[in-house]
């Protein structure tokens, strides 16, 4: 089972020639989710070989120019690529209003629908849900409403004793309800206990997307035990000021928040264009926790 | 004294990982204008060492995002650079409405002024002058109103012929009056023919814009004898049908105008992302008109 991010953007508002703006792409289990859409993330998708048509889902976090001034572009091209599937956009409001305002001066009518949702920036709850993956969101703290998601597997299938459940001559025509947790009485009338002839799955993983935000204990509840967090590290700790005076965190703040909400995993990104390499940010960041790593464009995080 | 066009972005609706959206760069005479401004184009800009705050006309062509998307991204990082020269942004009814709804989402407050002139599609006219340049603007023909450009410098003056106006002992002071085409009369009231002692200047050089539109000869008054024309080419023969669909020039279509417009020499761009290097757009485009030449993003072409 696969679950994935790779960054396509790990830029602040100016993009650099190592950093472009922020873009995720999310694959998990056979679902294509793609998290904020700066400039030039078109571009970045078909450098990394990512098939444009697969994606579904489109969360923005804001609407700040660096977080989704690709998206329109990017809807063209699907469009001049021949796309029909409809789309889903989630992100704070205003954002119809920009792409349709952009699509009637373009004279343009896509081919496939744009399902736009407009979350409440202010509020936390459900963003998606099917038998595979839940979206959610929660609210970050920045200078304009700005929203956190977190995307979770849903539980999987326990996994079978395969060895065992061939030597107790268990029929294979039982193997999809015992993987299911559930017992069962076979035709001569004994109880095949699911327990004994499987082990439970791994807990579903998770990752949480959080840029941009200030330093903002009240997320933690909403990520709580996730295995990925995202945190945005815009600053290091020299420039603490500017963290403050923009509403951005610093790295060691992103490290602080994960150790609070006992992430497993911490990816630092959204580096001011004063930083190049993030050396900095991730050792600042490891005195409070360890597991820790500045993210580049153009590679692939396994959750 | 300099006039260039450096592309920035050559290609057209798809971009390629050889062709940018459109976007031009113009300098003249120590004015700096920049036509069009496609996804990427800020990144472009810094590619190619141009500096982002000597730009004081920004001209747009039409609304369909290859020729626009990447215009609040760039009037943002100019903000963000410490820009607080105001800024010229000529175009169609409708730019400036889109660009300030993006600011107010994004809840920004430029700290320069941006300048809108709302230019008429359908009529002629001048833009833009000053002593060392004008800008003139015509109809193209294409699904939405869209705006063809055309810079023109000031006649230069009069070049002197030094070593006969030292000979016959003309006085330094009178050069400047005698290089603009004045005669002068001397103390000793003699007449000093600036016919004598200067050279005409070469004429003044043009350059004009024309992307994208089909195959419109209304646009020839309007950029007849000028010194370079770039026009669309986003087609070769081959694909006339979707030339004539999509309301966009073939090769030969472009080489036509450049011919009846009397052009010195022909750039031919916005090739659709179906093409790579153009050949068979120039060697068909010089069946009809010689001087020609596929232009590639980041080169420099002299006027």
């Amino acid at each position: 089972m696969h679950f994935s991010v790779t960054i396509l953007g790990s830029g602040s508002a100016l993009p650099t020639s190592r950093r472009n703006p922020t873009s995720q792409y999310i694959e998990c289990n056979g679902r294509h989710v793609l998290i904020d859409c700066g400039e030039g993330t078109q571009v970045q998708i078909r450098k990394n070989g990512i098939k444009l048509q697969r994606i579904e889902h489109i969360l923005i976090s804001h609407l700040h120019g660096d977080h989704y001034f690709g998206l329109v572009g990017l809807l063209s091209s699907m469009h001049l690529l021949g796309r029909i599937k409809s789309i889903n956009i989630y992100g704070p409001e205003g954002l119809k209003e920009i792409v349709e305002l952009q699509l009637h001066y373009g004279g343009s009518r896509l081919a496939y629908e744009l399902i736009f949702n407009v979350l409440d920036a202010k509020d936390n709850g459900l963003v998606f849900e099917d038998d595979v993956l839940a979206i959610k969101h929660f609210p970050l703290a920045h200078k304009i409403p700005t929203i956190g998601y977190l995307i979770q597997e849903k539980p999987r299938e326990r996994n079978l004793r395969t060895e065992i459940a061939m030597a107790d001559g268990v029929k294979i025509e039982y193997f999809h309800r015992l993987k299911k947790g559930e017992d069962v009485v076979n035709e001569d009338g004994n109880l095949i206990s699911f327990e004994k002839y499987t082990k439970a799955p791994k807990n579903p993983r998770s990752y949480a997307f959080c840029s941009d935000t200030k330093y903002f204990e009240p997320i933690i509840p909403f990520i709580k035990n996730v295995s990925t967090l995202y945190h945005e590290a815009t600053f290091t700790e020299a420039f603490m000021d500017r963290a403050i005076a923009t509403m951005h965190s610093t790295a060691i703040q992103a490290a602080t928040i994960a150790k609070k909400a006992n992430a497993k995993k911490l990816l630092l990104g959204h580096l001011s264009a004063r930083y190049d390499g993030g050396e900095e940010h991730e050792s600042e960041a490891k005195t409070v926790f360890e597991e820790c790593e500045v993210v580049e464009d153009g590679v692939k995080y396994f959750i």
